[in-house]
Parts: structure tokens; C-alpha cells; sequence
């Protein structure tokens, strides 16, 4: 078969949008880890510039013409592997061409003006005036979805975006099957008087200098498999992971009274570094070479940071080592102790603080109101009652206030509604892969003791990483385990881990 | 007079391309401050779409339009300003639609080639195998000049690319002037017994940590003037300066045996940052608001490295905080040889250690053979002979091989021809610059010597800075000092400083 010159041609147009992409990336990046105080104006106008150069490119009407005679072939003339690149340039093109220009711009600026407002009406706990810019922002994503010829399921559309294939509907199945469970299991272990020892434990570790806590988790990170030849790690206020292929950055923050944050932090970003380094180099911007989603990006780093990071297995290996860099701050805390604070559980008002247990009903909450909202079946006005109801069912808490409630999170400020689920779709995804491993490799948590975790790099490595976006989020999940994505296995490994900690 | 709306969408164009140039330029910093190994190719690519993108930019026929609008405006239509603007565009446009892209990628790849040839022939000492290198980015050099319309006068042309309105002819003048002053002045320096005694402190100033050579840089370059909510300072291999406005990079490295490098090099790149840091900022990228050229860019560098910071006053301000730093390093380090150290002369035959007396020789060297070449009176394989001549007779040393001869120097092998005359013509204007201040300020040495250095600053703010690209190189220095461009000044101010450490 001869080269398919059609294909190759939108195959490079297509990868030089994602280059220049990729600069765009490197300038946030930057942003947050390197820039002068005085030089935010400047990188303003480099986005902007670098905005519009990107937007043309994505936009070039070649590969408008390109994609209408690629999908006009006969069915079966192009294979699986052309079929999903044809698919996703579409939805990029779709994306970029069908939101008129005016709109682009007077929803970018909504969601500037959505952030400074949001900023300002939770330090002064004032959700009226934020509702009119949250009613905006509501109107702004129906429109979108309308543009792209999803006027009829603007949520779908939503989630869609985040995670290729998702529905209101999926996730409605998957979370109600969650919190059947999960809300039952958070207040038994909160109930147990294990819970005050963990919260001990945890408040024990203190005083671990910066330089210490650096070296031993660039020392867990590169035993995990993180390629630092290919990737680097700073520091930036909040932690995060950016770049692709052999250029991808972490960040992490140091708090020297709180050293288990930059360890899991970090952990949970090489989680998505390792996804990222392991796109195959010369699909990068095609379908082959982009991940998933957002579901099953998540599903990578909380992988790391939690099935095998809060493991004894994995303590077993590193608990040495840790102690050997804080002799001083480790000397009163105990195996079992640090093990239990590595694990604590208790639920709080607010998200981001939130143990592994609890996370997902934070997810499950907010999911909740935005499926009302978007039905209409919840006005912006009645948001905080709705939260504060919800918060009480699902958490056993009550927030005093919306700054704990409905304010906390910057997300819908501007407009990233359909966001919060793959939080927690990402957890269910991990645990899916998790019992999928355990099951091949019984002995896996063994070798995390020796200090071995090839395999299970290997193994995301061929099953995840290498399929890129060949498939939807429920189908990849469907074709990697062999059964539906079910809420199931993350109820077992929460019971099972917690369950042996708490409630024996 | 109502707002010129040509001009403004000229002005408008111009910073596009110039923003864009700008984050094509924090490329190149991330490169060689922060990209892991493995990330080249990748970071290639980005190069290379970038470039497209800036070359569109730059070439936009709208641009072409406007030019030709403003230029067909009768005499006095347009204010000084506006004139200087439209002839900086002109040049820039010139040069992104004249040369062919054929032309434009064949010189790159050769450029590419040039330098891992250079590279072999340096480590193998085989000049013979780089000379065809050498004949090939000469006719490039050649060609592009006759594309621009100079193919009358090429090397005219690459001095004028690198310093606006500079000719051969002036620089001939002015070198051959300098050399016949400063030959005498190396031969009587080199030849005093305080010569041995710097070389001997100099050897002295060992274990300086990096850490504390840091804290004391950045406190000198900061009092000096450097702006760090609008700047930094990192490591990298080589040092430089990149950036503008508000976002200035400066880079510098650490050797524990060389302490005087780091902080050397740092105020070097400071007078670098300065400039750009003074630059207008509502005009970045046009005439008004870019440097006037390379020359006077060094000018800057220099008039800080060493009128500045070699000085008596500057250590007499700055002398007890470094002692107090390095206790240990400088206990048996008296001031009078702490300042011979500073103001160290040995000739050598490489560039980039001369110190600030000889490195001129090394320039004028550079420029006579590059003059003859482009004159056609000296043929490329006659260059190594050529250089052992003129080391000989300008450093009083000559070579043993060709890698310490005509083959240490990156620059040629990329094409960069008429580049070195720009590093001299830097330090008489920074020494013409200098007779001016003293001139004007005859304090000025006393007040470093109280720390204050904001006078010098504020001066060259203005008579330098925000003169942006309004005048060519040898008219700036007319209008700021009131006399033509001189060696006599960098000739009295060497013979001031070193006659009096070395011919007393």
C-alpha cells in the first residue's frame, strides 16, 4: 500500500497546531514557575498573540477540505488507526471553526471577568454577587454547545469535552451506585476511634526541611519510573503537570510542617507525567499520540499516588530511606503511626483538602447540582441551599457559610462546567485497573517492597499510554478490563484498604 | 493633529511579529536554562514552527502596503519619531520578503552544518576540513548582502546588520587608530613585575561557594540597578542576557576557584538587562522601544563590567560585605591585591579569556581578516597563516595549532561575519560614555564608594535607553558625547587604570 498522502497531509497540519501548542503550554508553564512579578502585561499579550496563531492553524481551511475528502472514502478504506485521527481532527476542527470569533472572545472575557468576580465574592462570602456571572456562564456553555450541534444536551456536551463519549446519563448510573455505598463506609470510619489517632499521627510529622523532602521525592519519582531526561520538576504555588512526550514538567510545593503534601503531590503528578512520556513520540497531536482524557488521566495519577503510594508495599521499600533523610522529625513516629497518618480520613467542607475516601462524594455532590442546573431544574439563586443540603447528606457536614460551600471552587468561574466528574471518574477508572493488575500479578505489592515497579509501568505502558485516543473513555476502560467501568472496584479497594485500618 | 492611522496599524503589525519574537526568544532561554536532555528534537520543532509563524508575521503584505503609504508621504508629513519607526520597519520587512525561503532554509541547514563542522575541526585541529565550510558561509554571506541590495559592499552590510549605519571604512579607521595605542600599552603592562603579582592574587581566590557567590551577585547586580520583579538571573552554560521590558533573563555559572567570573559575568549581563530593562515599554518592538544596535549593547555591558565595577570606589563600597561573606576564602587576601586580581592583564591567545585590555587586540584582529576576506585580497586556505601573523604581531604570542588560532571562534561557522567588531566598538563607546559622565558628575566614583550608583543609571536611562533605535551607532554617540566616535577615550581610560596598577 502506498502512503496515504491525504492522510499524511492532515497528519502534519494537524501536528503543527499541536507544536504550537505545545509552546503555548511551555509559556503557561513558565508562567507559574518562572515569571517576574512585573512581567504578567507582557505574557498577556505572548498568549494572545500565540492565541490567534493557533487558533489559524487549527482553523486552516486545508484541513477543512482534507477531512470532507477523508471521510467521503468508502467505508473500509481507511483503517482503525486512520479512522480515530480522522475522528479527533474533526472534533478539533468542528471546535475551532464553528464558535464564531465573536463569541470565542466575549466568553474569554466573561471568564476573566467570571475569576475576579469569584475571587471577590468568596473573600467577602457574597454569592449574590456572583450569581449573575454564574447565570452568564450557564448561558454562555448552552450556547457553545449549540454552536457545536449539541443545543439538545449541553451537558453531554459538557462532560463530552472533558472525556470523549461521556453522558449525564453514564455518570448518573456509575455515581449513584457510588454514593449507595461510599456514604455508609466514610461514617463508619469516621465513627472509629482510630480516626483521632490517625489525625495524631499525621500532626507529628513536622519540621522536615525543603531540600530534604526535594531529594527523596525526585529519588520515589524516578524509581516509579519518571524519566528525568525527558522531564523536570519546580516548584509553583499549585502543583500541577504540563508538557508532553519527552518535555514534561511537574510541580510541587514544600511546607516543611506537612511533608506527606509535596511526597503525594508529586507522586500524583507522575502519575500524569509517566502518561504523558509514554504517548508514542511520533503520533504526538494525532489521535495516537494524545491521552485519553481527563477521566482516564486522572485514573494514571491517582493510580500512582494512592493504589501503590499508600501501600505497604510501597512503604516497605521506602520507609528506610525517608527515615534515613529525617532521622530528627521521624524518631517518635512509629511504622504503624506513619502508615495511619499516610492514610487518615476525615471529612472536611472543603475539596481539595479531602482524604481519598471522602474525595469522590465532594464529586458526586457537585456533579449533582451542575446535571440541575443544566435541566433547569435548579435556579442559580437556590445553589447554596442545594449545596448546603447536599453537603449534609453526602458529607455529614453543614457549611456556616457559601466561602466553604458553593464558593470554594474556582471551576464554573469560567465556565469549566463538566469538569469536576472526571475527578472522580478518574478514581473508579484506577481501581478498575488496580484489581485488573492484582489479578495478572498477584505478587505486584511484593515487588513494591523490593523496590520494583516496572511491571506495572509496562503494563499501563502497553494497555493505556500506547492507545492514546484511539478510544472513548468507556470503551478504552471496557476494552483494558473486560467489563464495564463500574463503581465497584473503587467500593472493594476503599473497603478493603480502610476498611483494614478502621473498622477491624 | 488627529491619531495616524496608517502609522497606528504599522505600529500595531510590528509588535505582533516583535511579541511573537519574543516568546521565540523565551524559547531559546528555556532551552538553555531548563530543557531536560532528552527534549532537543522536540524543542526543535517548536523552533522551527515558531519560526514560520514570526516569518509570516514579519512578511504580512499589509505591512508592505502601509510602508510603501508612509514612505510616499511628502517631506515633513511625518515627525522624527514616526520617520524612525517606518525606516526600522522597512529594514525588518526587507529583510523577512528579499530573501528567497529557498535561500532562507538552505543557509539555516548550512548554518547547522557549519557548526558540527566546526566543532569536528576544532577537537581534530583540521582547519584543511573546515575550510570548504568556511568558502560556502562567505558566498551565503555574499549572497544575502546582493538580495538585500548591498551586494556592492557585502561586508558593509553585515556590520550594518548587527550595527545600523556602521561601514567597514569608519571601523577601519577607528581600529587602526586603537591598535596603534594599544599594542605599546599590552607590551608595557605585560612586561611590569606587578603582572606576576595579579596573576599570583588572582590564583589566591579559591572555595567560593556557590551558594554565597549567589547571595553577594544578586545583591551587587540589584543595587546596581537591576529590576528583579522584572527580571532573573539563572544558570546556564554559557552566560547570557535575553529578554526585554518587563521580563529580562540574565544567566551566569559558578566556579568555587574562579569567584570573580560569576560576578564579573552577572554585572556584564546586568548592563545587558539594564538596557533592555529601560527600553520604552508602550514601544517595545519599534524603532522606539528596541536597542540601537550591538555595539552599543556591549557598550552597556561593559561601561558596568569595568569603568564600573573594576573601580576603586565600587570595591570600596562593595569590599566589606564580600569579606564578610567569604571570611575564610579572603582572610589572607589584602585589598591592594584583592584589586590586582580584579584588574589582572595577561595576554593569551584565546578570545574569550582576555582580559579588558588585550580582548581589544583580539577584536581588531577579527575585523582586519574578515575585511580582507570579504575584499577578496585573502584566500580561506590562507587563514591560518594569516591569524599566526596577526597574533603575533597584535598579542605579541602565536598560536601552536589552528585551535588556538583561527578555529576557537563558534561565530563563523554559522555565517555570522561582521559580529566581532561589535564587542570593541562596545567598549570605546563605553569608554566615550564614560569621559562624558566623569565629565559631568566628578563625584560619581565617590558616590559608589557610598553605594549610590543611581545617578549613572538614571543618565544612561536617558541619553541611552529610551533613545530605543531613533539613530544609528555612530550618530547616538555624536549626539550624547558631542564628538565623534573615538578610541582615544578607551585608550586614556585603559592607560589611567593600568598604567597606574602596572607602569607606576
Amino acid at each position: 500500500m502506498s502512503p496515504d498522502s491525504e492522510l499524511a497531509e492532515l497528519v502534519q497540519a494537524v501536528q503543527r497546531a499541536h507544536t504550537l501548542g505545545t509552546v503555548a503550554e511551555l509559556l503557561g508553564w513558565d508562567e507559574q514557575v518562572n515569571l517576574p512579578s512585573g512581567a504578567a502585561e507582557m505574557r498577556a499579550g505572548q498568549h494572545a498573540a500565540l492565541a490567534e496563531v493557533l487558533h489559524a492553524a487549527a482553523s486552516h481551511p486545508r484541513i477543512g477540505e482534507l477531512l470532507a475528502r477523508l471521510e467521503a472514502r468508502p467505508a473500509g478504506a481507511l483503517d482503525a488507526d486512520a479512522l480515530a485521527i480522522v475522528a479527533q481532527a474533526r472534533r478539533d476542527y468542528d471546535r475551532a471553526t464553528r464558535l464564531p470569533a465573536d463569541f470565542v472572545r466575549a466568553k474569554a472575557a466573561q471568564g476573566s471577568r467570571g475569576y475576579h468576580a469569584w475571587a471577590r465574592a468568596k473573600a467577602a462570602d457574597d454569592f449574590a454577587g456572583y450569581a449573575p456571572v454564574l447565570a452568564t456562564n450557564l448561558d454562555f456553555a448552552r450556547r457553545e454547545a449549540a454552536y457545536l450541534g449539541r443545543g439538545d444536551a449541553p451537558y453531554d456536551y459538557a462532560l463530552d469535552k472533558h472525556d470523549p463519549g461521556l453522558t449525564a446519563a453514564a455518570v448518573d448510573r456509575l455515581f449513584a451506585e457510588l454514593k449507595r455505598d461510599l456514604v455508609p463506609l466514610v461514617r463508619a470510619i469516621t465513627a472509629s476511634p482510630q480516626a483521632e489517632r490517625a489525625r495524631a499521627a499525621a500532626a507529628k510529622l513536622r519540621g522536615f526541611p525543603p531540600d530534604a523532602q526535594q531529594v527523596f521525592l525526585r529519588e520515589v519519582t524516578a524509581k516509579l519510573g519518571f524519566d528525568y531526561s525527558r522531564g523536570r520538576i519546580d516548584v509553583s504555588l499549585h502543583p500541577f503537570c504540563s508538557g508532553t512526550g519527552s518535555d514534561v514538567r511537574m510541580t510541587t510545593r514544600y511546607q516543611a510542617d506537612q511533608p506527606l503534601d509535596a511526597l503525594f503531590g508529586s507522586i500524583h503528578e507522575t502519575g500524569h507525567g509517566l502518561y504523558e512520556q509514554g504517548l508514542p513520540a511520533a503520533q504526538l497531536g494525532t489521535a495516537l499520540g494524545i491521552n485519553a482524557g481527563m477521566a482516564v488521566h486522572e485514573s494514571q495519577s491517582r493510580l500512582w499516588e494512592n493504589q501503590v503510594a499508600r501501600s505497604r508495599g510501597f512503604w516497605a521499600h521506602f520507609e528506610p530511606r525517608w527515615r534515613e533523610l529525617f532521622p530528627a522529625q521521624t524518631a517518635g513516629v512509629g511504622s504503624e503511626e506513619l502508615y495511619l497518618a499516610i492514610n487518615a480520613v476525615e471529612p472536611t467542607l472543603i475539596r481539595v483538602d479531602a482524604d481519598e475516601v471522602t474525595y469522590n462524594l465532594h464529586i458526586v455532590l457537585r456533579f449533582e447540582i451542575e446535571k440541575r442546573l443544566f435541566a433547569g431544574d435548579l435556579a442559580v439563586a437556590d445553589l447554596p441551599g442545594a449545596w448546603r443540603a447536599a453537603a449534609r447528606e453526602l458529607l455529614g457536614l453543614e457549611p456556616a457559610d457559601d466561602r466553604t460551600g458553593v464558593l470554594q471552587d474556582v471551576h464554573w468561574s469560567d465556565g469549566a462546567f463538566g469538569y469536576f466528574p472526571s475527578y472522580c471518574l478518574g478514581n473508579m477508572i484506577a481501581a478498575q485497573l488496580w484489581a485488573r493488575v492484582r489479578t495478572l500479578r498477584p505478587e505486584l505489592e511484593a515487588e513494591f517492597a523490593r523496590g520494583e515497579f516496572g511491571w506495572l509501568l509496562g503494563w499501563l505502558r502497553e494497555h493505556v499510554h500506547v492507545q492514546g485516543r484511539r478510544f472513548g473513555t468507556l470503551e478504552l476502560v471496557r476494552r483494558i478490563t473486560g467489563e464495564e467501568l463500574s463503581p465497584r472496584h473503587l467500593v472493594a479497594y476503599l473497603k478493603e484498604r480502610y476498611g483494614s485500618l478502621y473498622l477491624r
